[in-house]
C-alpha cells in the first residue's frame, strides 16, 4: 500500500532522528525552559532576521492557534476566518471552547481578502455583537495554493486599519516559501502578521511546531496559556531539538530541503494527472493536490494506495486528496500515475462514449 | 418625539403594573420558588395543553437563549443557526462564551429550512468538526415573518432525522400568534419543538420570559444551569405576576390583546406607506416594519420620530424598522403616515423627475 | 406566616412603586441607554463624591460579581475569596464558568484580611498556576458583620502591594452604612476598591444593583462584557428609575432610611433574644441575626415563621437565620421574640435540669 | 552537574527509542487511528485483565487531566480534590478554564480520605452551589506516599455512595505500582475507579500516557474531546509505539523495571540521608524524596546538583525535592549522599553547639 494520504504518516526525517537520539541521555530543565529551545527560537529570530520577538516551542498547530487567539483576545472579541480554515473546520471548536466565536466567511479561490475582512465586519454593530479583532489565515492554505506578497501585504493593512491582529497558521508553511510561485520570504511574512508558527509536524518533525510572536500584548504571561490550554511538554527540548535539527544552516537547512521535496514530488504528480487529462479542484502549488476522478476509478485506485476521499461524490466524480511527504519517493508518484493511466484508459475502453 | 424605537421602550401593560402593585406586599419564597411562579407555570401548561413539561421564568431573552443552549449540549456539540438569528447577531457571542459554536447560515428569506440544516451538517465529518445537535429559530423571525405549520414542521422532522433539538425563540411569540396569516397555534407549536419560550418583554411586561422545556433531558439540573448563568432573580415572583396578569383568561387574555394590538398598529403602518409606493425589505407580518425611504426623508423622519436606521444608506434609500408596542396609538401611527405623504410629496416637488 | 426569611421576600418600597407607576409610560431608549440611568448614575457619582469612575445599572448581584471579575481577568489569573463569599458560596460556579479560580480560603471570623491574601499566594508559583490578581469581599460580610476602615484599608494596601484589584460586594451595602459601629463612608470606601456595587434588591428595589467601576481597565468595554454575560436588560431605565426613587435627597433617601430600618429591627430582634440568653453563631451588625436554638424550639417555630435554618444540628441545637428587610413591622419582631420566649420557657419546664 | 531535578530532565529509555527508530517509515493513519496504538490499547487491557473498557493514548497528564474532566462533568458538577493535587495546584486552572470548580481539601498526609469528600459536600446545598461529582487523586500522590487497597478502596465506595465519578491521575503510577509496601494491583485499581491512566513521561517515554475509561459515560464521543482541547497528535502512533515498547512483556516489562529501579534509587537516597539523621517532610514510598537541609547545605548541594527548593526556608531549614529517573545511576545517588555528609559535616565542626 503507498500512502499518500498526509504528510504526517511517517516519523520524522532520519536528520531529527539522529538529533534526538543524540542528545536522549542529556539532562535539562523542563518545560522548554533549556538550552535546545532557547537555542532553536535564536535560530529562528536569525532565519526571519528578527530579534525583538518571542519563540515558543509548541507541541501542535491546534494548540498553537487555540492558544494564541485565547491570549490575545479580550472575552467579547472574535477571529475573522474561513469557513475552510483549520481553525474553524478541523478543530472541534477549540476556539469557541475558549469563549470566541470564529466569524466564518467563504474563501474567494480559498483565500481570505480585504473586503472578506470588510464584510465580515458587517456584522458588528456594538456592544450587541462581538467585536471582530484577529484575522486567521493558513500560509499555503488549507487548498493548497500559496497568497501572494501583494495578497499578504493588502491582509495585513486591512487588519492594521481595523485595529486587528493577524495570525498566519504556518503548518506547511515550508511548502509555502519553497513553493515555485512564491515571492515572500519568511522575514517579510513574519514582518506583515503579528505571530506565525513555522510547522515541524508536518516538515520532517515527529511533532512541534515553533510559534514566533512579535507583538508583546499577545505575548503577555504566554507561558502561562501554554500551560492552561493543556500544551506544555514537560519534555519540552524535544521541540527545541528537533527544530534545531531542522534548521541548522539556515536557508540551506533540511527544513527548506524536505519542503522542497514535498512540493517536487506534487508537481511530479500533478504534471503526470494533468498529461491524462485529469481535472483537479484546486489550484494547488504546494504538497498537496486535489484531482477528481470518475468514483469507480478511486475505489480501484484505493486497492494499492491510501488517500482521503476529500468530498462526496458528484456527477460521478469523487475527489480526492493526495499529500506527498518527507519520505515521498519518486517511484511511488510514478507508479500512482501509471496506475491511473491505465484504469482511465480501461473506463474509456468500457465507455468509449 | 413619537417612539417607534422598539417594543421595549415603554413600561409595562397597566394591568401588569395593576398586579405588581397589588401583590407587593406578599412574603414569598425567593429565585422563582413561589406561588406566582407556580400558577403563572400551570396556567402556560393549561393554554398549551401539556402537562408533561416544566416552565422557568426567565428574567430575558439572552438568558433563556443561552441557558437552554449551555444546558443541553455537550461540549463538542454546536447550534445551527442563521446569521441573522438572535442568538447569533445580537448577544455578543454568549453562546460561544459558554463553549459552543453556532454554525451560522444565510438564511432564505429570513427563514431555516430543512436544506439549510443539511447544510449546515456538511461542515460535521468526525472528532475533528463539532457536531451540530440544535437548531435555533425565532418566530416569528427577526424581520418579521412568520414560519408557517408546515415550515415549522419540515423543520421539526428534520431535527429527529437528523438527532438535533429544536429551539424557537419566542421574544414575540404573541405577534405570530396573531398574526393574519398565522396557521399554527401555539399548543402545534409546543409539540414540535423541545422548547421554546413566550416572550413577556415585548409583549406588555416590564421583563420577563416563560421558558418551555417539553425534552426531559434540556431539562436536567435546569435551575442549577440559570443559576450559573446568573439568570436567578431573587425576587423571582415577580416574572409569575406579570406572567399571571398576562395570561388571565387563557386565549381571551391581555397576552393576545397586546399582541394583536401591536400587530394591529403595524399593519395600519404598512398600508399607510404601501398607500404612498413606498418599499419594505422584509415581508413583515408582525409588530416590526422595515420600509425604506430616500436618506433625506429619513433624516426629516428622525426630527418627529424615533426610530433605528436598519442598514447602512444603498442608491440614496435607507432602510429604517418600525416597532409598534403594547402602547402604539393608533394618532401615533397616522401622525408617521402623514408625516412621510408630506416628506415625499415634497421630494418630489423638488425633483419631478 | 411572619417572615424572616430573606430580605427579598416583599416587593418595593412604596415610592420606588410610585416611581415605576409614575415614568411607567414615557419611551426611553433600551438597554440602559436613556436618562433615568444616567440621572442615576450622576446621583451616585454625587453621593461618593467622585466623577472619575463609570455607573452600570445590573440587574442583580451574581451578574455583578460574575461580569466584573470576567470582565478584568486575564484568562489565567484568579480570585481570593472567602469559601462564604457569595461569589464562592452561592452563585453555583458562575465564575469559573468564565474560565477563572476562584481560591477559596477559611475566613478569620467570616472576615478576609492581609494575611489570608498573602496565605493564598503560598499557592502562586509560576506559569505553572494561576495568578491571583482580584480580591473579592462582600461589605457587610455573609455573617452580617461589618469591616471597620481600617481592616478594609489594610485589604485596599495589601491588593496594590501584590498588584491586585480589589472589589467589594455590596448586596447589602447600605446595612453596612448604617450599621452602628461602622466608621466607612461610602466616600470613602470607593477610594479604597477599583469597583463595588450598592445593593438595591435587598434595600427596597424590585431588583437592581448599581455597579462602581473606579479603575478604567477593568471598565474597558464593559457593556460588551454586560451583553455577553446576558446582564443587559431591555427595559434598563427600570433599574435607574429605582436607583432615582432610592436616592433622592441623597444621604437623606429613603436607601439609607430603609436600610437603617432594617438594621433597627434585626437590632431589637437580637436584643429580645439576649436576654432569653439565647446564643448567636455569629456577632452580626447589620439585617442578618444568626440565633442557635434548641431542634424542638425552632421545629415550633417553624409553625408560625419562615426561616431558614442555616446549618446541620449539632448537639441538639440548630441555627437559624432571621433577615429583616424593608417591610418589616416591629410588632412582628416583638411577635418573634415572644413566641420564642414562650417556647424556651415551656422546654425549661420539661427539662427542669 | 548531576540532576535530581525530574523524572522527566532526560530523553526515553533506550528500548523505547529504538522502538521509535524501528517504525520510523512506517505510514500510518494519524491521530491515533493505527495499529500501534490499538495494539497498545490491547496490551493494557491485557494487563489490567479487562475488556470492557477504552484505552486513549494521550500526549501528556495535563491533557489527561482536563480532557477527562471536561468530557465528564455536566457545566454545573465540581471535582472534589487535594489543594496539593496536581490538577489544582500545577495546572494553571486548566480544569476552571473548562467551566468547572476544583473544591480544594487540606490533604490528610499528603492524601483523600472518605471524610474529606463528605466535608467537601458540607459546601453544597442546591441550585445556588456546584455539585460535586468527581474525585481525583493521583497515586502514588504528589509527595510520594502510596494510597494503600484499603485506602483506595474506601474512597471508591465513598464515590459510589454520593454517586460521584473516581479518576485517578497516574503519572507515576508505576512507582506505586513497585513501591515496596503497595498491595494494590494495577487490575484491582482498574476496578476501584471510573478512569485512570499510566504515566509514560516519567516512566521512560519521551511523552505520552495511556488513558484507561471504565465507565461508558465519562468515554462518550472522547474523542472529540481530545481534538476539541487540543490534545489530538497528528502522528498519534509515537504514543502506542512507545507503550508497545514499554509494556512488552507485561509484569515482566521495562515499564515495570524502569519504575522499580526508580524506587530503589530513591529508597538508596532516602536510606543514606537517613543514616546521616537528615529529617523528611514527607513519607515517601516512591521515586520522589523530599528532605530538609540547613539553608547553606542546600546552597552548597546547589552548586554540584541539579533539584527543587520545595518550599520556603523555615527555621534555618530548607525542604528539597530530589527525584529519581530510569537514567538515575547509583554513583550519582552515592555521590549526592557523600557530598551530603560532607557538607553536614563541616557545618556541624563550625557550629558545634
Amino acid at each position: 500500500m503507498i500512502c499518500f494520504r498526509s504528510d504526517y504518516s511517517q516519523g520524522a526525517h532520519p536528520k531529527v532522528m539522529e538529533a534526538l537520539m543524540k542528545t536522549n541521555l542529556e539532562h535539562t530543565d523542563g518545560y522548554g525552559l533549556d538550552p535546545h529551545c532557547e537555542h532553536a527560537g535564536e535560530m529562528i529570530k536569525e532565519l526571519i532576521g528578527l530579534s525583538d520577538c518571542e519563540v515558543h516551542m509548541m507541541i501542535g498547530g491546534t494548540p498553537c492557534n487555540i492558544t494564541v487567539i485565547a491570549a490575545s483576545l479580550k472575552p467579547y472579541e472574535s477571529v475573522v476566518a474561513l469557513r475552510t480554515g483549520h481553525a474553524y473546520f478541523h478543530e472541534t471548536g477549540g476556539v469557541e471552547a475558549t469563549g470566541h466565536r470564529i466569524v466564518a466567511m467563504d474563501g474567494i479561490n480559498g483565500k481570505m481578502t480585504p473586503e472578506l475582512i470588510d464584510r465580515a465586519w458587517e456584522e458588528y454593530e456594538d456592544e450587541h455583537t462581538p467585536l471582530p479583532r484577529l484575522v486567521y489565515i493558513s500560509q499555503p492554505t488549507e487548498i493548497g495554493s500559496v497568497y501572494s506578497r501583494t495578497e499578504i501585504t493588502a491582509i495585513s493593512e486591512k487588519c492594521r486599519e481595523r485595529n486587528m491582529l493577524f495570525y498566519i497558521d504556518g503548518a506547511r508553511l515550508g511548502t509555502a516559501l519553497t513553493s515555485r510561485g512564491n515571492d515572500l520570504g519568511i522575514d517579510e511574512l513574519a514582518r506583515l502578521c503579528d505571530a506565525f508558527y513555522i510547522g515541524g509536524t508536518k516538515n520532517g518533525a515527529l511533532f512541534g511546531e515553533a510559534l514566533v510572536i512579535r507583538n508583546k500584548e499577545m505575548n503577555d504571561h504566554f507561558r502561562f496559556m501554554i500551560k492552561r490550554q493543556s500544551g506544555l511538554l514537560a519534555k519540552g527540548r524535544l521541540i527545541g531539538v528537533q527544530f534545531e535539527a531542522l534548521l541548522e544552516h539556515g536557508k540551506d537547512s533540511i527544513f527548506f530541503e524536505i519542503a522542497a521535496h514535498e512540493n517536487r514530488m506534487a508537481e511530479k504528480l500533478r504534471a503526470g494527472l494533468e498529461a491524462l487529462n485529469v481535472g483537479f479542484f484546486s489550484d494547488s502549488q504546494t504538497n498537496q493536490s486535489f484531482p477528481f476522478f470518475p468514483t469507480e476509478v478511486v475505489k480501484e485506485l484505493e486497492k494499492d494506495f491510501f488517500f482521503y476521499e476529500w468530498a462526496p461524490e458528484k456527477d460521478g466524480m469523487t475527489p480526492i486528496r493526495l499529500v506527498t511527504g518527507w519520505g515521498t519517493k519518486e517511484s511511488e508518484v510514478e507508479a500512482f500515475v501509471k496506475r491511473t493511466a491505465e484504469l482511465l484508459e480501461k473506463k474509456k475502453a468500457c465507455n468509449p462514449g
